[in-house]
């Protein structure tokens, strides 16, 4: 399956999902899937996510406390889940606040296995 | 209650607790309740999180996406709950990978408030 399918399939599924995208540590989207009546800035969001992402790898390195799994930040507005692929590129996955979170996290971790095969 | 009596509450009522920090942006701790056996330093995982969590609240600030909520990071080895307290303090609670991660965030939501008004 596409890049673009599996971002697609997870986004659809998760009620509250808004987009998804591949990404690497330099802030360049491999792919992306973005509803179409996405209410938030999925493509900032994710360039923001990316600079932070790299500020919490160069922490967790300093710390010593085992490689990046999961990362999640919940505003006023949304709940973004974030999850390293491989070594180079990460996925942002963007929901509403009031979404099924727990699918969200559930679909994601099953998901990254697909996009890192699809990335070799 | 004092700071203390709350962080450590928190601290042994979640399976896999290792210590608690409640500590303002600029670093500085205010109180802290650690577990006698923890195995990770969690003085110096609170410090690193508290760079980590102005580099966030930045992110959240120019992406307009509504007040910094809560913010979970999950390496190999810990979990990590980050939850503002206040405009000027956090907490930062961390814990084993294999923990009661529900029931730890359930309670540092719950005790949040309880802080904010010890605070006052």
């Amino acid at each position: 399956m596409s890049f673009r399918g599996i971002l697609q399939g997870l986004v659809e599924k998760v009620e509250g999902g808004q987009g998804a995208v591949i990404m690497g540590y330099d802030g360049i989207p491999i792919d992306e899937y973005i509803k179409e009546d996405a209410t938030l800035d999925i493509q900032l969001l994710s360039i923001e996510y990316a600079t932070l992402l790299k500020e919490i790898r160069k922490t967790v390195e300093v710390l010593k406390t085992g490689a990046m799994d999961e990362i999640f930040v919940t505003t006023g507005l949304t709940r973004v889940i974030v999850r390293p692929v491989n070594e180079e590129f990460f996925v942002v996955f963007v929901l509403e606040k009031e979404c099924n979170f727990g699918k969200g996290r559930y679909f994601l971790k099953r998901d990254a296995p697909k996009l890192a095969e699809a990335l070799k």
